[in-house]
């Protein structure tokens, strides 16, 4: 039996039962007697579907979010903003298979023997689903990032059933999910077997390792990620595992920004590095300043005027969350300002370091990803020492850089943030990650398993498909987005030029 | 120093001095130093270095085709057309480089507050190349897939550097290649670093290892891309390995083509399964026929008719085809025709064996690729046979189907194959790989490392990048492709909608 735990006080009840190696087996199967039919069914109706899944995400709203709110404390205004946001996610990656621009379908011609180029064959490429994903969601975004969150709806439709691991930090709302999701898919038609859920960490891992499972998705920590992408390729049949990661998300300061903003940038980065008790994978938990600038001491007052207080989501993060302070200090950061917690639960209280940006080498403990309301200010003296401080930076998700009005450093601080993160934010933070067509969530190792790809926005829907080319296939053997009369009415590229 | 060798005598020159591990390093560190001035130039000038890259082989052809037969033994006519392919595809991938689709760019506007839909930021997506990739080519096509064939070509196109390993079946020719595009590449302004090659099995591997180098890209055998692919999941900084491998690649022949046109598909197999002495990653190398249609007595005629014979292009490869037919027939296959080889060099005769279509189990070594000329015939008795022996192949890189007039099981073939492969050819044979737009020159694992991406064709740019997203940037501090005037005049999808 998996239990559920209150994190304001810490007591746990019954949530549900694990789901055994044979049972787990057989929900497999039944997703791969589902891809075909989910495969086949044309985007337009998947996007259906997820619409189904988001209306009854929201008719059961205020249910759902005092669950969550029950099991992870994190809130509901935060929460019920949430489920909104991820009822707007599943509607828009249904859009974005509608649209179909996902399949790239794309058409050569056979070219005639007497045209005087060399002869070649018709060919037609599209991307077709991989069949049943596994995705693994997170603890700190029930609902954007759990059962029904990106992986399970950018998979879904994209055309693969998903088979989805019930997160321990909520496991009750997990199950209840599902439920809500499963029947609204059986309401509108879809295939049993469509979208399916498994309890417990035995259950995980004889999921990733299911030949019937063809790709996995995962969101959470380095070791959590790297743990299913080792498991994945002992396989007979190595699949992808693309597994977003936390990292240490980098803000640069500016010597003009600190001058012209230093109240409004230390507000800023209090207000996003405590945000939800600092438990976002996008958390900026480094600020680099200019030396003298004074803007350490102004972050400490901040920190102290703000006095965020709230719960860490689980117990075990609350314990790697103290540990992750010690070794930072031990990596030589000074804890310059905290907020005492409350005792109860797991309750926990923001802590604000300072580190000289010298010490920001690479493999330095400073640059890893601690997971809570934790934040290193770095000072640097002059822009040699923060070009050597970048370039130890390890690949993140985001990063972003603060800049002054006519700031003529923000060109090339942008360029080089680049080559570190997959998003690069200006003036702002980068918690907070948008959904839609152009969002790239994702960036180097370790930040992600697979840097060419995102868990969210449209191109998320990338990851659960491979291309196929089709040679002289006479047009009923052909798959609808390739056949000669469009009858999809898709975006193709035909013989080189892109039509719409 | 390396040697080359002559298949048609097996004597042995000296080809070039092993690059060692320090002079690799200084290799990669100017790659790396190349790859900013590479990512910043414009792609339609990237087009014209791989224009200037196409020329130089062109204007040596036939000093290189001589080259390449005395490493090979491939013939010139063979080697001829090889070059003439591989000078089109340089100027293929400069093409779809310029024409930029491939960079992906994608704008999102900010929302405005009053607009009634939640607030979003300006978010921007493109394309960002990865830096210094190493490029590892094929014994088996020395232009197509050698220094400048699809690897170097597609990764030069989308602005990464590329190291060249030189592959030992062809040093000399290798060496020369990369002088010819290296003199070409100064020739049109390209950075000192663009290319450059190593040569040596422990240059090879340091490589791999070396933090500077971004991606791998492999062609050849099951083995060595393995090892690759293993070797860089050792490195601090994983990295992606695009690891094209040899498959069998099944054909179907249906009743009905069997019936209406044996003789053309027996002599169209032998063709394509002995082409080159079989050393193609495309050789069909299982036919699947049904019992009692005679085609497998067809095909024994038809290789004894055609008795084609050549060299197998290492010692190492001739010796692995011997053992391959042992192993085949130790898993039950029997020899039904063979082509005695004359006994100079690394001389090759095909060899035709059959199975019986019920011994083609998952893990079967009849399932596993010979490299050579070397196929299997298979009888499959009625529908159910040949669906239990198509539901047990491995990922491959290609398949085909024989249908006949109204054949009306074609289409459930066709899609029966593309789950198990990149490319479903129909009516003919999967040797020849038309190099466009809608390619897909990839497949399941073990196909390729990364079913996701195509090793030849457009899509082949996609591996050498990853996407970033520029989060309300100001429009000088954005990438050209991003720029709110469009200066590349791109395709580029504006607020979800694509325009051109």
């Amino acid at each position: 039996m998996t239990l559920s735990f209150n994190p304001r006080n810490g007591q746990s009840t019954a949530a549900h039962p694990q789901t055994g190696p044979d049972e787990v087996a057989g929900l497999v199967a039944m997703a791969t007697l589902a891809s075909g039919a989910v495969a086949a069914t044309a985007p337009a109706v998947r996007a259906s579907w997820l619409g189904a899944i988001a209306h009854g995400l929201q008719t059961r709203a205020d249910e759902l979010v005092a669950l969550a709110d029950q099991e992870t404390a994190l809130g509901a205004p935060r929460l019920a903003a949430e489920l909104a946001g991820a009822a707007r996610s599943l509607r828009f990656y249904g859009s974005v298979a509608a649209e179909g621009s996902y399949l790239g379908a794309t058409i050569d011609h056979a070219t005639h023997p007497d045209s005087g180029v060399p002869a070649k064959p018709d060919l037609r490429r599209v991307r077709v689903p991989l069949g049943p994903v596994a995705v693994f969601g997170a603890s700190n975004f029930p609902f954007a990032f759990g059962v029904l969150g990106h992986d399970t709806a950018s998979a879904l439709a994209s055309g693969s059933p998903v088979v989805v691991k019930a997160h321990p930090a909520h496991p009750r709302l997990s199950a209840r999910l599902a439920e809500i999701a499963m029947r609204a898919l059986a309401g509108v038609g879809a295939p049993a077997g469509a979208l399916q859920i498994v309890h417990g960490f035995d259950a995980g891992t004889r999921l990733v390792t299911d030949p019937g499972i063809r790709a996995v998705g995962f969101t959470g920590s380095q070791a959590g990620g790297l743990a299913l992408w080792r498991l994945a390729a002992t396989r007979q049949e190595v699949i992808p595992v693309y597994a977003e990661m936390g990292t240490v998300n980098t803000v640069v300061v500016t010597p003009a920004a600190a001058a012209q903003r230093p109240q409004e940038i230390a507000a800023g980065f209090v207000g996003s590095f405590t945000l939800g008790m600092g438990q976002y994978c996008t958390k900026p938990g480094l600020l680099l300043v200019p030396a003298g600038s004074g803007l350490a001491e102004a972050v400490a007052r901040a920190l102290e005027a703000a006095s965020p207080e709230g719960w860490m989501l689980t117990e075990a993060i609350a314990h790697s969350c103290t540990a992750g302070i010690g070794r930072l200090e031990d990596a030589g950061a000074k804890v310059i300002a905290q907020v005492t917690a409350a005792q109860h639960g797991w309750a926990a209280g923001p802590v604000l370091l300072q580190a000289d940006a010298a010490s920001l080498t690479a493999g330095s403990a400073l640059l890893e990803e601690c997971f809570g309301p934790v934040a290193i200010v770095a000072e640097y003296d002059g822009d040699q020492a923060l070009s050597a401080a970048l370039s130890a930076l390890p690949g993140s998700l985001a990063a972003a850089v603060h800049g002054g009005t006519g700031d003529t450093a923000l060109p090339r601080l942008v360029a080089d943030l680049s080559r570190r993160c997959g998003r690069v934010v200006v003036n702002g933070w980068p918690t907070g990650v948008a959904v839609g067509w152009a969002q790239q969530h994702g960036g180097p190792w370790p930040a992600t398993s697979s840097p060419a790809h995102t868990s969210v926005g449209a191109a998320a829907l990338d990851r659960f498909t491979r291309p196929v080319a089709y040679q002289d296939a006479p047009d009923g053997a052909l798959p609808p987005a390739l056949r000669e009369a469009n009858p999809w009415r898709l975006s193709r590229r035909v013989d080189g030029i892109l039509t719409s």
